[in-house]
């Protein structure tokens, strides 16, 4: 495909390499965003998602949204959360920051409870915090996209159900939904929020979720109204509903959204048609094999770049193994080198690594995204290339990696 | 292209029909949206949109955020106006009672001029209601989608800057940027709304804005912080100047953003970088002729196909020819007629036209959209055969057009 001839091959955390088959779908001819031929390939992708996250309780509600990953927290503030209500932020880097950010814009309030850099608070600490103060819902990251540190949800969401039952767990899976485990209703998850790029490995513009019935109890039982209005579940629910068809538990709904559809349509906005085209290619590819072994293939990549790396004498920012994320690695310079001397180096070698993005240390260390493609396709040689360059850019340098 | 083989041409009032190296761009491969190429697409593309609303104040603020049409009211809600102030929404159809609804849950006062179905406000309403009470800002639909009313905003914006200069005059352009004239300095447009998917031709995912320096100034003068996160004109702010290195005004602002992102990246949420390639595509593409030419191809194309409709005898919604737009018509069905008889004989003749939305009369009429390649590009004879089948599908229902 000529759309993919001489790139330099992309491995941030994000956007991804993406497979010829999904850029393909993103030139789908014109849609009509009602018409039956989209409602069944929105309604399939709508499936597909449930099954990527391991749901099959017929109350969990998946919503596709025209938007970037951070329009996922807003959805969490404005229809989880209400005005004056309390929630609680696991910090693993910017990110926990940001969705605190939100919270607040909402009048919702924000406790962070951080850790060093490198580090995720622990589940003593949480346990502690919980018994101080009730909390409507916690967040965590699960991959921290500028930290490369990774949480731990299922002994976390064991410790939230026991310690503190009514507060939901809510998971911040941007940089982990597609490379690491999520087993939504196994771990009793109420909400995962999610983005196109990464790991799923579809261009940006879409938000991901998917609801625990339980949590759309909780928005449908709000005192208030949702505060936002792009971002109102509110909104979004006839036309997830509509475009759904698939599952027999919505036969009645779906019933009347047809029938919706014909006098007073259950449109709300114009779903970015062809981002759902290449999603659905994305997700169909996916669930062609097993997730555990697409897991698994994150993972024994993630061991051979952090190996090698080591022996380049690179530390990573997640020092222990436990918090080692299984798509990236975020790795310090050696030698009081900066990154914007380094990116330059390993870009005219044909590779794109990402700078910091944790304020405190920007310029100390670098990024390197291994999600998707770049792992799972044995055609493709991204990885070994990736970790050429990256001793030969170093030399560059003048930093000499054994 | 493969991908553009044998559809049914989709003329509702988009998404629109998109040309092969529009779609083409959709397939981009991936990269970084922090790396220079694809910062210089966006800076152009930015740079481009100033040129299709006309507008060379350097004042004047562009914004082309992920997320659909939709998204823009949030942004003028949100940030343009405070809770317990007070706006006017002109109401010509559907659209406006989502606006109103949208300032009310950001707890904005919304009150409604509304105008019977295919009509619109009058000028002199308008004086009337705007000397009444003092509204912080004022909001048209230049063309209605529901209906198919255009707004005149020339003589409205003169009204409401002879009558109540500080009220700010907001345009929802989403039906009409890309195929009615705008312009937006000589005009003293305050902010316009629009979408990727309609007469801008690229497809959907994109919440397109333009705001003045005064809306600006009104923005940055806030009381009270913006009552949505994602929806933030202060998040996105620093990102939209990041990505627009291309005006001497704003070099100082660049350096700093450059030094930014090399220590504290000016990222706030990953734009979608392949519907951004594909609207740097469809803008240069547009700007490659005269826009006169463009607005001009688009009335007479207008005018053709209503009077073709006419001689079917087939009555508009909009019956006075000022209140007509350019990109689409809605139009009554004869006999008592309902859309769901109609549109699937038009289907399967190789057409795609829309039902009614108008909550009141929804199945009693349907809707054709002509904007874009479907008009400007002379190899195409979409409009031709929409006009034929459309016979042809009341024929089958057993009304004979003359």
């Amino acid at each position: 495909m000529s759309s993919q001839a001489e790139h330099p091959t992309l491995l941030i955390p994000g956007p991804i390499e993406f497979d010829d088959a999904v850029l393909g779908s993103m030139s789908h001819f014109s849609q009509s965003h009602v018409g039956p031929p989209f409602v069944a390939t929105f309604g399939e992708t709508l499936t597909m998602l449930r099954k990527l996250l391991q749901t099959s309780d017929p109350a969990s509600q998946p919503f596709i949204i025209s938007g970037s990953g951070t329009l996922g927290w807003d959805l969490v503030a404005a229809n989880l959360a209400e005005r004056g209500e309390e929630v609680l932020v696991l910090h693993t880097g910017y990110f926990a920051d940001s969705f605190a950010d939100c919270f607040e814009t909402y009048g919702v309030k924000a406790t962070q409870l951080k850790a060093s850099i490198g580090d995720r608070p622990q589940l003593p600490d949480i346990e502690k915090a919980l018994k101080e103060k009730k909390y409507k819902l916690l967040t965590v990251t699960h991959v921290d996209t500028s930290t490369g540190v990774l949480s731990e949800i299922k002994a976390l969401s064991e410790l939230v159900h026991r310690v503190s039952p009514e507060t939901l767990v809510v998971v911040d899976g941007v940089c982990s939904v597609g490379c690491e485990e999520i087993c939504f209703d196994e771990w009793k998850i109420d909400a995962v929020l999610t983005a196109s790029q990464k790991a799923i490995g579809c261009p940006p513009g879409l938000s991901i979720s998917m609801y625990s019935g339980r949590a759309m109890e909780v928005f449908k039982t709000r005192k208030t109204p949702p505060a936002s209005y792009f971002a109102s579940l509110k909104n979004w629910l006839p036309s997830m509903i509509h475009y759904y068809p698939f599952m027999p538990h919505h036969a009645n709904e779906v019933a009347v959204m047809q029938n919706y559809e014909a006098k007073k349509p259950s449109y709300f906005a114009t779903p970015p048609t062809q981002l759902i085209n290449a999603l659905h290619t994305a997700l169909t590819q996916i669930l062609s094999g097993s997730l555990n072994e697409r897991f698994a293939a994150h993972r024994e990549a993630s061991q051979r770049i952090k190996k090698t790396v080591t022996s380049y004498g690179l530390k990573q920012l997640a020092e222990k193994p436990e918090n080692q994320a299984n798509g990236m690695t975020a790795m310090y310079l050696p030698n009081d080198l900066k990154a914007p001397e380094i990116l330059p180096n390993i870009l005219k070698r044909g590779v794109i690594f990402a700078g910091g993005l944790h304020k405190e240390i920007a310029a100390r260390y670098i990024r390197f995204g291994h999600m998707g493609v770049s792992v799972t396709d044995p055609k493709r040689d991204d990885i070994e290339k990736a970790l050429k360059v990256l001793k030969e850019g170093l030399g560059d340098a003048g930093y000499k990696a054994e």
